[in-house]
């Protein structure tokens, strides 16, 4: 069996920077047309040069792979219509966290009135700038996505026009959210495809499945695959991957992440396939978000073959999700 | 300020096997008068023979301190009057484990229909052997205690005169349960007084806070601090103190437990403290316990002083909780 993807995009990516960028960045170019690029490096980025020369260092990395890196500015609340309209043709979206919420997002959002983030977001509106929103509160793990919803719908009413992308969801409350405005979209991953708190913390712990938002409940992962498997038009591919050193992720105090890039397509396919959908895996992969974005990625096929792959236990200094274990999917060539 | 403890009681307590035997046996022989030791092995402790010989091993441990470790039996369903009835004088209690729930357990109980446990808890009833146990289903990691309630009830309801003992309660519906029926009881840990899922991981992972039962939400802690706070006559301190080393502590599949043993007394009197109820303390930690299972420990004071105790980054190979940081009181002399 074999299934050959057009242009399949990562819609939410971390690449870090320096010799990560280096290990990382050929890993999604050789699977994916594209990625939509976090960031949150340190310091992040919050003009239009910082958003230019990330795009040359990640371009420089992935050398001559038909790859575009779809470039984010980091949400300030102090950016103006003059300033975004300077950096609307560097970006495809711009990427709000809330301060601290997760890596690298200290100098994130801490006043969620309207009032505070409207002149932004009344800008971005205006100027068509998609916004990317890591949706958590700082209340109790399990129930900060669910807290953070009315905030979403918040925004959502007040500006009608803004494309909200609800970045990484991993609740049913967040799923039931998406259905009631027109202009909300949501990312799901890989894991939280994969995985509940059970996988996590269930048997023995898990650091390398550990991530933000943390994954949830049975029932919650249900409402995910529901809308994945779908590929209801709401919805696309963002693996959230987010690598750490092993240094990073195996002492305590583990770093949330999970690294899954190089693997996603092949589990992507194996969980389509076992769920009788493979068929709808073009639509969540690549086509709902060219809708969603406006986007056209380079042309680039990739052929999925159902040959097992065994997965490394290491890429570099990074474990992958599925470390030393075997997919009944493979990229073809890889 | 100062508070004088008589014979504090641990009454769920790892105190392991060999070399690490003796590193954390002293630990607990110091602050405590006694404490109930479980008998999860490497094989359990499953006859008569193996809990003297324990016993000897964890006397010889401890050298001179005024302890009584009393001792338990791993809970096997074919354990009948007789044997029972045999091994009476060498245990305090039996302890039931679901197989395969936490660290040891592998040999314990898979089926839990009344058919099949009620030959041997008949016996325990009539023999007025206490039964301890590890409430758990294997279902999703949050909701495994409430999901086992059922069972705490039909075991109660049909053994009136077995004293019964929720291990380690961790939440609401675990504290409303015990109150429906007379022969219910339970230990609380220090751990789950203090911490919710979320300082496991809300931030960073922690794996030294990773334990089973898991820390659940602030609601539940709520719900155990206002029995244990109250000294209510159906809890009692059990530390559940369950110690590993480092090195299965700090690497992905980190092992459940946290050892707090050695930091027990301090950190409840910090807390107590906090919540206006020291004189409370006193019945938490040894006067309802030896109600509870009708024990006269030895007489041992233990003085508490409010001066500052740095808790060790380490005892042996092994991380205290609050390792490196500052609890308010300090066991006088240590």
């Amino acid at each position: 069996m074999e299934l050959t993807l057009t242009s399949p995009l990562d819609m939410h990516l971390h690449l870090r920077d320096g010799e990560m960028l280096r290990t990382v960045a050929p890993l999604s170019a050789r699977d994916f047309a594209g990625a939509l690029v976090m960031p949150n490096l340190v310091p992040p980025l919050t003009t239009p040069e910082d958003v230019r020369a990330y795009k040359e260092r990640i371009l420089d990395a992935i050398g001559e792979e038909a790859f575009t890196p779809y470039m984010t500015l980091f949400f300030l609340p102090e950016y103006d219509y003059d300033f975004l309209q300077e950096v609307k043709d560097d970006i495809l979206a711009i990427k709000l966290y809330p301060a601290g919420i997760t890596t690298n997002s200290e100098g994130g959002v801490e006043n969620f009135s309207l009032d505070a983030l409207a002149p932004t977001l009344e800008a971005m509106s205006e100027l068509g700038i998609p916004l990317c929103v890591h949706g958590e509160t700082n209340g109790f793990v399990m129930d900060r996505e669910a807290e953070f919803i009315p905030i979403y719908e918040r925004i959502a009413k007040r500006f009608p026009n803004l494309t909200i992308i609800m970045e990484h969801i991993t609740t049913k409350e967040a799923v039931d959210a998406l259905m009631r405005f027109e202009n909300l979209y949501a990312t799901i991953t890989l894991h939280h495809l994969y995985i509940t708190l059970d996988d996590v913390a269930g048997g023995l712990l898990r650091p390398h499945l550990f991530c933000k938002p943390i994954a949830k409940r049975p029932e919650d992962r249900m409402a995910l695959r529901k809308v994945a498997f779908m590929a209801h038009e709401k919805v696309m591919f963002g693996s959230d991957s987010a690598p750490h050193p092993r240094s990073k992720k195996e002492a305590p105090g583990c770093a949330a992440g999970v690294f899954s890039a190089p693997i996603a397509l092949p589990a992507l396919a194996q969980l389509f396939e076992e769920a009788g959908v493979l068929e709808n895996l073009q639509k969540f992969v690549s086509d709902n978000a060219q809708k969603i974005y406006g986007i056209t990625p380079p042309a680039k096929e990739v052929k999925l073959i159902k040959e097992p792959m065994a997965v490394p236990e290491r890429y570099g200094d990074v474990v992958p999700m599925f470390a030393g274990q075997t997919l009944a999917w493979s990229v073809d060539g890889v």
